[in-house]
């Protein structure tokens, strides 16, 4: 006897071949979980309560593994004064840029973070996401990044949704802070990431030219392995530092962003199990003329996610349905490393192997959405055809 | 008396200068018009019923002045083809291409295209939008064009929108057609402009290489304008044939795409008062390099309206909103360029000056929204933050 089933609904399981469909399908949960998936006309047993789905397609619930939606205040001002003609460093001269972000997330309370970042996540729940990443990173001090987390929990446990939190205490040095890059990585290996146990599910770090280098980052993510968090990396975006097989070495969940990643590191992610976390949203918004090396990472073998990375400079997106088609449109991603980009392989992004597919023994996380085939979620710019979500079965 | 009066709002009113930007400002309505726009203080009198908006900000309802929403059918399938490999030469050849949008529209009855096009329109809706053209083009048949047009009337009828329709026969020439491009033109001229009278606000065509050529479309708009309708323009899209000049000298509303538009070409536009309309949505789902020269158009003087060209083909975008970003970025429009492209420009393109400004005299749609500043309406990247509409008044 299960507790729920799903009936007059078309699946894409995501657990292969292909999208893994299965026309006229049915679900059934038990105790939160997925006790069987298959052909409706083979269900084998009654349930408690029958959904009927109208003919909807279910998918696995939408997963963001890469977003940075709590922060205090937006850069729409400065985002208007650049296309008004202000150069970069005029607006950093007026207090812009990422700076801006740490200054509005310090001076919020955690009230104010929580009522800010609630619509965002809000609209990525009505898409159909059941489980999104969190990181911290404008708060660049150990109370404020410990505040951005809270705030990241408390969000999770209100909303139906699983969240998981990441320390990006290693974003950037913060202004005003006396030492440089070097001393600031200490501080977050010695001081942040201890005290940020309980609190991080993961920890991650942005290793560039105009951030920190790969030996900085190897201290975060050393203090992060020795006390067992997994870490990620915002790795290769602007330049090709070795971030793929950095993170490859202390065998990250993943690594993100990626435009000059090099064929090596991406085998190297490949061979260590790490996700390739692909940001069109970024690509798209900063106009950056160099992307992603899909065809490298296809030859890799690296799994691929995609993901909103939303934040209020580089990629203030606030749809994931809309990264499908970004991701599509502009890394010529087909419909399946799309579709597997935001549930399967996000769920590895994330090191959660109980879900991102429709499988007995998953995590019974579901979005229904009113469409005539999977592609059509990459195929319009816009719009929202999600239906529900169930989250845990119910 | 005022029949309504809204409160506790900021006003862009899109009347200059800049945004016409109004803090604490008023809104009051008589007889579905405005009667009275200014600061709140001076609000010269008493009101029937009073609206507190909560310190939202209030712009002219907004306006997608170039949609084909009416259409069977929809490209997913196509769109995935191409991802996976497939040739354009193999897609049109397994019937792909606007001849299949053609085939569904034709089969389609109209309730069912209405059922179609009606949460295409919904979704307009939803984010503010209280004006929308739509345009037929899918039938490619006497009949079938009328029926077009009369499923967008029947939307603007039982919808609180304003439906401006537009005759767009002259879009390609029909599969099996015996004749070429001129003969079909001859035809639309004769005998399809003539019929559609009293169903069509408007007259359109498609002047490209791959369609009708500038003589052709001359055929077309003379027709039109010889029955006193207006004429618009799919011109200079994918190669300069004049179409910006032809558009201005048949007193075109707008001539829209213009990526190959001449300098001399967008002049003879600000001379007549054509209106350019962009259409982002297309140059980034076709992956354009080619981008309209925008410093001509604001050198030229001529006026920009915004659009999602919302299409199965060319541009499956169903958010005006999300045009703001990509005008922005893509475009490097400024803020206010944007949106006026949406409102008063865009009314412009529709020949409806009776809209797109917060001014006494004007038609009493507005759009309210849970926003910072007006640039955040260009700034974020997918989510809705329309709080609600006020069509004629209401
Ligand atoms: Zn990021
Ligand atoms: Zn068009």
């Amino acid at each position: 006897m299960f507790d729920r089933v799903w009936l007059n609904a078309h699946l894409a399981t995501m657990d292969g071949p292909g999208l893994g469909i299965i026309e006229d399908g049915a679900v059934a949960a038990k105790d939160g979980r997925i006790a069987w998936v298959g052909p409706r006309t083979e269900l084998p047993g009654p349930a408690a309560e029958t959904v009927d789905c109208n003919g909807a397609w279910v998918l696995p619930g939408l997963i963001d593994c890469h977003t940075h939606l709590v922060f205090g205040g937006n850069r729409a001002a400065e985002f208007e004064q650049r296309l008004a003609g202000a150069t970069y460093e005029q607006i950093a001269r007026a207090g812009g840029g990422i700076f801006s972000s740490v200054r509005a997330t310090r001076a919020a309370s955690e009230d104010e973070l929580y009522e800010a970042g609630l619509p965002r996540l809000q609209g990525l729940l009505a898409e159909g996401v059941t489980t999104v990443e969190i990181k911290s990173g404008y708060g660049l001090d150990l109370e404020s990044e410990l505040k951005m987390l809270r705030v990241a929990r408390r969000l999770g446990e209100t909303q139906p949704v699983t969240v998981a939190t990441t320390l990006l205490a290693a974003h950037a040095v913060p202004p005003g802070y006396e030492g440089g890059t070097a001393a600031f990585a200490r501080h977050v290996a010695q001081d942040i990431v201890p005290a940020a146990i309980g609190l991080a599910d993961a920890v991650d770090a942005f290793c560039e030219g105009i951030a920190f280098s790969p030996e900085e980052t190897g201290w975060v993510f050393g203090a992060a392995r020795a006390r067992g968090l997994p870490v990620k990396l915002h790795a290769d975006q602007l330049s090709d530092l070795g971030g793929a097989a950095l993170a490859a070495r202390y065998g990250a969940l993943s690594a993100d962003h990626l435009e000059y990643a090099s064929a090596e590191g991406l085998r190297a992610m490949a061979a260590a199990g790490s996700v390739a976390v692909l940001l069109p949203g970024a690509t798209y918004f900063l106009r950056e003329a160099r992307h992603p090396d899909i065809a490298a990472m296809r030859a890799a073998g690296v799994r691929m996610a995609l993901s909103t990375d939303m934040n209020p400079g580089s990629s203030p997106a606030r749809s994931l349905l809309l990264m499908l088609n970004l991701g599509c449109t502009l890394f010529r991603l087909t419909v399946e490393e799309a579709l597997l980009g935001v549930t399967r392989h996000a769920a590895a992004a994330l090191g959660m192997e109980d879900r991102g597919v429709l499988r007995a023994g998953a995590r019974c996380d579901l979005a229904l959405f009113g469409i005539g085939r999977p592609a059509e979620l990459c195929y319009w710019l816009g719009g929202n055809p999600c239906l529900g979500r169930v989250v845990g079965g119910a």
